[in-house]
């Protein structure tokens, strides 16, 4: 009936992890994850003050905790925010399904579709190596494939300077015209290697103005891009009317857009066709649910964030939402090192290009606290990006 | 030519600032405010991990710093971020003034009034209260006043009950329909007795939905209110537009808004005519300065937030730019407890209604790091609000 | 502490200038630069007149003195005007940097990169002649070549009768259609000799409809040009939405918009991606600061124009701005004559494609007014173009 | 058949005016007017150099000269060039009525009407003060008349201090609310004394902020102007939007646009009812003609500016279109000092409220360059004016 206590587990098993684990005075407990890249300590920070706040609160009222916490907040909003009241929601719905002895996907509807379809990451130095390695995903099963040039970031990275210090990030240079010239060529290859019928994806990674964005989805309109990812940065959102305008390429955003006021004018005028937040950073499987629900009448479809900067927690509560709601996507898929899988055990599973949720009650996954404390927090930096004359550049 | 260590100090004078102090290998030092009221610990939290990144940079490239780690953040924006970032600007342009001998505002470009018009907050629980309570702000000389009926909050706060443990914050019941009745009234009280001339301004604190802000601006309208402050939440501002359709109540918002993005549609629509944003929660001078001047083809002025939950060095940093900038409008000003005065030596004056800048080269205050650390962080919260059913309400 | 006198110098080292130096009861002086190709004497005469204004004002009050001079005009804006207040705005940054000890890009935030890439102009009268001339410029290290085919203007130029008196302009005569046909057979034979990497760019110089422009950039686009310049004349800039309709060729304009309410719609809709203006012909550096500032959320670049027209002084007031604004494009480039360069020593040094700021304190060059006296002002038009028919045509 | 000479004549009868004279080989000239207030030797310098390159022209091809004008402008616009520009079209258009025999509103197509009402300045510095002015205009035949608060400049005038030198313009200080406060209730005062059948206007000197401006056309709704004058600056025009939705008051700007495609959104939205510009500030007679033709399917009316800063031969340009066009609203009307009429002779007449433009071939009236000379020109600047903090203040 009451929350008793809100415990915050920073722990690097492989990885950085933001967790939280809600204990209750009936001795059911749920866990959460608010893991935000870089931003480990601060989330962590967040989480313990927010956490205060709840203990004596009934576990079971999740929305009134959720708009609670988002009001306490005042300066509310900011992926750091919204990433800690994430960890929360989580966990509320993780102790509501272990109440109610049901998987979290059943108290939200219950399956839609059997699993959900993933996406991996192929990358190479040319384009032989990205055939490869995309080739490589297609014999694990997978059904949609990211492919990239180049080393992490594209074609356009030039090179690498070293950091001041060893564990500080180092400075890549990038420049957006070799960039270019060389995407479309790539697809070209994959295309004619590959075939047209596996869904091959690409990630832009934000590196280009609005009009180079409308140059490279109309080069790529030809291999016909399952979607085209991170065409903009997402501050100015209306730059995506000038893409639009000029393909078919199909768009997704939203990776790091935490609030879904900011996804409203895209929604109305159907200027993507996929949003890419996660649950853990913008409120939880709450928000997740609700977001997917704007978005459904105007026909936009999920593809959850899911790379390996998020944890198996937040990878769960993914996968819930997905096989429930009428307009899922795609999910992108990552694993993650071993430690995680020690640390955090009960993740869940991918087959033959789909993932699939736990049947165990609430969101099936659990913390070993004891595990956790042995692999301390390792501060780590995203890393940074400059043009050629010196500009700094966002990656 | 480089900056050597970036100290974050956390400290609770009366009230709880977070500070930065970054130090470069000349020996000279500029000093920065990220305080974020109910956050100070967490915005500590991200200083300390984007400090580590700019050690060895040269602090004479204030605008690549700004770049570096607002592209660093990558999840970047939210309060948490940008009060970070904003620290850090601010001590940067210390730094500078310093270094050429001169007060941040002559850097600006000089000065293009004597001193800031300020505002004071008046309220009391009935309507000769507040008229009280506007004479004795009159009488000091101030030309602009703020008047809210009832507690904090205003007339609509109908109870408070207490929180489960003492540090932790009360929970208010808040109801609107007795909040819109009350208003109106008092205003008329206020121009009856204390006169057309006198500024008055009132604050919503976003408890209205549009059409009841609507309501409210038209009952204001004879009035003449210098401005009608957060009629809104800021998350959906399109619902401004309503209010604008239905009077000429001057309209101002931005305290929480802390992206630049989230401003352009109310400026290109001139849906507001004051926007009340703070440098120490938008990305410092430099961005304080830029949003003014985003806002200054639309003839929208400045209205810095100013309350007591920003410290002195966030209080100069808006002064030096309010002198500056031509769309100036109005300063919101507070006095600080004693001991913050001590702890952070050299605050701006007001006299006679209007601040003014230090002619201290650099921004002018400093921080006595051995008195700081007398004065241990204390967490606190923002306040809890329900409607009369229960319902979480914002404040 | 006061300005003490306003000096105009109209000289004609080679080419005509527009000078200013502000003299103040300290010993410090600034220079600044209004030239205004064809109008030197007539922004000579305005500067006479609005300089008496400011005799007796702080010199540090840049932007107070900015507001007074642009509101006294009451028939304020136009390039006139504009120019006369650059060369005064400029002078007096150049003052406050003499006083501060610091180069003026320190002044406006420090360095956001090394040097600002430039852009020379390549032209000849057939396909190798272009050929030849920007392999010239590559292998003097530019990165951006601007080509254009035919004589001044372009291949449309077909005829050119002498004027009345050899100190006039002649008339050239221009027809849009063997223009057309040119100029994408040009840059289809650079694209083959040169290859993709080198930054080509060309210039419209305004002579086509909206749907010849929209023609002339669908026909471009396979040949990825940096951008296509003035492809409409200012005046009606609603044409840009028929060009962006049809292709993603960059585009730019702006050299002789010289008052920024009539770049918002431009920004606002992205219907461009560089803005050509330059700081002497808008309002000196406060302005260029200002109006890249507008820019930035649309993610527009800055593209100053640098012609032979404009003097060494205006040429120092855009590289300062290039090297400190986060949205810098490119920097057109230009010599000037040698007694250019004796009259205004100290001309910024431009190397391997990169143009690069003194470190000189202030502006960093200075005006020999004795030498200057020996260059007396020549008047001088701009050129007259007709079409074959006789029509007067834009050039 | 040719231009043999372009006489440029500054002079000050009483005041300053830049007048032209235009020569030809067949011994007809023709007179012009491009006076600008406080530039008028920059129009000069302007016209000076212009004049040069039409030397030899035939005089007949005015439409030509126009655009062969306009074009070698290159940076064209701004009101000092359009000035000189319509200097000379009002020359050519005397010339080519001399030719025809006809005065030039019979070339323009004839009389629509027989005259052109005029509106007076009415003011004072109380209520019964302007009541006065307003009915020593009703006596003297008006029918429309402007009617000001205070002194010049209106109610908000506060205080006047002294310039440096006696030949330069004092700084006065002036407050919006003060100003707000006064004008409705003067209005209310004249209503309710004169009637409501004359025609009573108001110039508020865009002295005002968008809302503000919104508030003062409400104030004034009761009072039934004829217009409302420069609510707004007019750097950003869609300001009027929030100006219309609140009230019925007529609204007029323009006095100090001088290009078309200013006015073109004002004009598509019908923001306003009534335009400012002046034929001597356009463009000349040729612009008028055609801008009042933009104008009319929108129902927009003219309100040609006419104060005493114009000279008596642009006041005769003006009268000659409003004579003619179908969409003619109102003209300002001036005297000008007794020596002006000396050195310009001919000027048009006004009896019982409304002008009449003189029968005599061509514009009319004559300039005494004799007389002319006797009369130098004398620097003088506009008023400056700022707030009561010492900010800039638009006039």
């Amino acid at each position: 009936m009451a929350i008793t206590a809100v415990k915050v587990i920073l722990t690097c098993p492989g990885r950085n992890y933001t967790l939280v684990k809600i204990e209750t005075d009936q001795g059911v407990y749920g866990v959460g994850d608010g893991t935000l890249n870089g931003n480990e300590a601060t989330v962590a920070s967040m989480l313990q003050h927010m956490g205060e706040l709840i203990i004596g609160h009934d576990e079971d009222r999740v929305g009134d905790i959720w708009q609670l916490l988002y009001h306490w907040g005042y300066w509310r909003n900011g992926p750091i925010f919204k990433s800690a009241l994430s960890a929360i929601d989580i966990a509320l719905w993780d102790i509501k399904g272990k109440k109610a002895g049901m998987p979290v996907y059943q108290l939200l509807g219950g399956k839609a579709r059997e699993g959900a379809m993933v996406y991996g990451h192929a990358h190479g130095k040319d384009h032989v190596e990205v055939e490869d390695s995309v080739r490589s995903f297609m014999e694990r099963g997978y059904k949609a494939i990211r492919a990239q040039p180049g080393p992490y970031g594209g074609a356009g990275m030039l090179a690498r300077s070293s950091p001041r210090r060893p564990d500080l990030p180092p400075t890549d240079t990038f420049e957006p015209t070799p960039y270019m010239l060389q995407v479309a060529p790539l697809f070209d290859h994959l295309r004619n290697t590959v075939g047209l019928e596996i869904e091959l994806l690409h990630d832009v990674h934000e590196q280009l103005t609005p009009i180079q964005a409308a140059r490279v989805a109309k080069d790529l309109e030809p291999y016909r891009l399952f979607y085209l990812e991170d065409a903009l940065r997402p501050e100015y959102l209306e730059g995506f009317r000038l893409i639009r305008a000029q393909s078919t390429t199909a768009l997704a955003i939203g990776e790091i857009i935490t609030a879904r006021e900011q996804y409203l004018m895209l929604f109305r005028e159907q200027l993507i066709d996929y949003i890419r937040c996660a649950p853990i950073h913008i409120g939880g499987i709450t928000e997740a649910y609700k977001m997917m629900t704007l978005a459904e009448p105007y026909q936009i479809k999920s593809a959850f964030h899911g790379a390996a900067d998020i944890g198996p927690i937040g990878q769960a509560a993914a996968v819930s939402v997905d096989v429930v709601i009428p307009n899922f996507g795609v999910q992108e898929w990552t694993r993650f090192p071993d430690q995680t899988y020690e640390v955090i055990p009960g993740a869940y599973e991918m087959r033959d290009g789909y993932a699939y949720p736990n049947e165990t009650p609430g969101i099936g996954l659990d913390i070993r606290e004891d595990l956790a404390a042995k692999y301390p927090y390792n501060p780590a930096w995203m890393p940074l990006v400059r043009r050629a004359d010196g500009t700094v550049h966002v990656y």
